[in-house]
């Protein structure tokens, strides 16, 4: 166990890289250049060998760890995970958090201007795929010096990423961290993804795309997407132990069409708060690219086939109660790598709190990732703790 | 095992009655009069005592079984469990179908013309209860000169009923027989139907319920809610086995928001079928009705207690991959009712088409069904079989 007292990583400062080099995309098209912002935290050593990518999920950023410099002040998304002397320990490894192609927070994407037009992109920008990020990841690691990760690591669509590190660039890294995550949405995945979809494209002020021009907002269709989303996000009985069926401020039932039970009320809180800050068009395109995402596409549907390239170690969590990528998605990654002999440790966390389990800090779950931090620290020739 | 080969039902013509009576409706508003449309299968015998009352669920009708009147010449929505040598018997039993208050298939509701404007009710239509349903329910019982009912069937919100006549009405049916259903929707439940009333509500084509007047239906806040609820009818197995990851179509993605996967045009096909038939009011009325349903409200959460009244027996069936209403929420019916040593027949189905599967001649299934009324007719002195 690491025991250190360091100070917390304190206010951090994104970064900006720009890209001349157009990035061909797996839709065909491509992007004649192209920005990444990105955080880091921790020092890279002399032999950079020490440096962990930490890649997001759907509606997360760069902003990994730390208080943002902005006026807003907010605490990373992961903050419970990676700093000094947390699971991913900062005073050990360089972490690096990025915002993915087609985000909303930094990195070009639908809301940034479309050289062709002088407009932002909106519906004009590509559909950006998983494989797309990593390449694009690829280009920042080259840009930092980075030849060899020592992990890769991500929760649910982040967790995607990494294992597509260890795909598409298997000697880029040592080990992939994939947590909360699955090789392939299922048919009810792409289901719920694809009715949230229907609720921004159906808004008529989502305006095909080209809302910006009218200084609109889709806003009631993002959030009804939002809330679909988040449903899938608890478990059944996690809702059922917060909410029940308490009636929000009150005790008798108004009998109208105004959120009268607990779990309405912070649902619609929910969807209306994200539908202030995040983009529809990036929306759009995160779901799509959880859709498109199947490394066994390309052999048949067989996944143990599709994992023969990776080369590094893998670390899978998974939670019980995760009925949106459950065990079992995980469960099949393992088999998968493990017909090829690959070093996997693979944890399967007991914890009511459903999908978002994994940006919750279980003990057990935590005790995970350190120990596997802490041997990763050992192989790549770290100091054990700070 | 009935061996019955009586014909068909045949083409079934549904009737009318109008109630002049006042109904006080829970919500603390009334009715001033309604009418409800019905149909009936099979004969009541002289000692009235073989009628059974088949409610129905969201988007079904008084349309049970056999071939309808009119132009369409559908099929019952049960017709594979009520009829000629079918699990409920019509050569024994005289089954009742009726349209529920609030519904847009015959029965006053949203639909109806208001009397007080001339115009069609719309949001001025009451929100109505279950037990507003069975109320109106025992009016047409009453109609149709009978004092108790054999039994009280339905699935899902239909089961809903049963239950509540067995609690409001104790002494009119024999028995209740309650399938794929639970005496309180969880939170999930609940978070479920208000992100698709929000879809409807948030179309400008509702018009705050008013948009008869002008010739318009909110069909894609329709066709979003029906996908939603249509999601929470499969199971993840089921829709895997039929959908997987196929794509509609053709070989190769396109990279754009139109459906790709099979799943995606199932639901899209599913849904704009439902918003040409099915009235935006109508629906947010029956998912208000879902989540209002709570005996146990009045016994502060107590189910046990709540059950106190029942007088009758119960029949109570639960499909093992249901995850909108799982067994667990059928077990917790059975134990109440057994606290109270009442005659309780559970059975839980091993069949994996979720929550859809109480519509469907799963062999068990039926012939559970079949056994329980076999026993009834024994009971209530019907000869065994045609």
């Amino acid at each position: 166990m690491n025991t250190s007292t360091t100070a917390e990583l304190g206010v951090v400062h994104p970064q900006r890289v720009s890209f001349a080099e157009p990035l061909a995309l797996d839709c065909g098209r491509q992007l004649e250049g192209f920005e990444l912002v990105y955080e880091t935290y921790g020092q890279l050593n002399a032999e950079r060998s020490n440096a962990v990518l930490v890649c997001h999920a759907l509606n997360a950023s760069h902003h990994v760890a730390g208080i943002s410099a902005d006026a807003a002040a907010v605490r990373g998304w992961w903050d419970n995970m990676v700093g000094p002397g947390k699971p991913v320990d900062t005073d050990r490894y360089f972490v690096v958090g990025v915002n993915n192609l087609g985000s909303c927070f930094g990195s070009t994407g639908p809301t940034s201007t479309n050289p062709a037009t002088g407009e932002p992109y909106g519906s004009d920008f590509p559909l950006v795929t998983v494989n797309d990020w990593v390449q694009a990841q690829a280009r920042l690691a080259d840009h930092l010096g980075i030849d060899c990760f020592a992990a890769v690591m991500g929760g649910s669509l982040g967790g995607m990423q990494a294992l597509q590190w260890a795909l598409a660039f298997p000697e880029r890294l040592r080990l992939a961290v994939v947590i909360a995550s699955t090789a392939r949405l299922s048919a009810q995945n792409i289901a719920f993804n694809e009715v949230a979809r229907r609720a921004i494209l159906n808004d008529p002020d989502f305006r095909s795309g080209h809302f910006y021009r009218d200084g609109v907002v889709p806003r009631l269709g993002l959030s009804v997407a939002r809330m679909i989303g988040h449903i899938t996000y608890l478990s059944d009985d996690d809702m059922a132990q917060k909410f029940g069926r308490a009636l929000q401020g009150k005790t008798q039932l108004d009998y109208n069409f105004e959120p009268e039970f607990e779990i309405e009320s912070y649902l619609r809180y929910q969807g209306e708060k994200f539908s202030t800050y995040f983009d529809a068009n990036t929306y759009l395109r995160l779901t799509k690219a959880l859709d498109y995402f199947d490394p066994a596409q390309s052999t048949g549907g067989d996944l143990t086939a599709a994992m023969a390239n990776a080369r590094c170690a893998f670390a899978i969590a998974s939670f019980t109660t995760d009925w949106r990528f459950p065990p079992e998605r995980s469960r099949e990654i393992v088999r998968a790598l493990m017909a090829h002999r690959a070093d996997v440790s693979y944890a399967e966390i007991d914890a009511p709190h459903g999908h978002d389990a994994f940006l919750m800090d279980h003990p057990v779950y935590h005790r995970f990732v350190r120990t596997v931090f802490d041997r990763l620290a050992t192989q790549v020739g770290l100091g054990v703790g700070a």
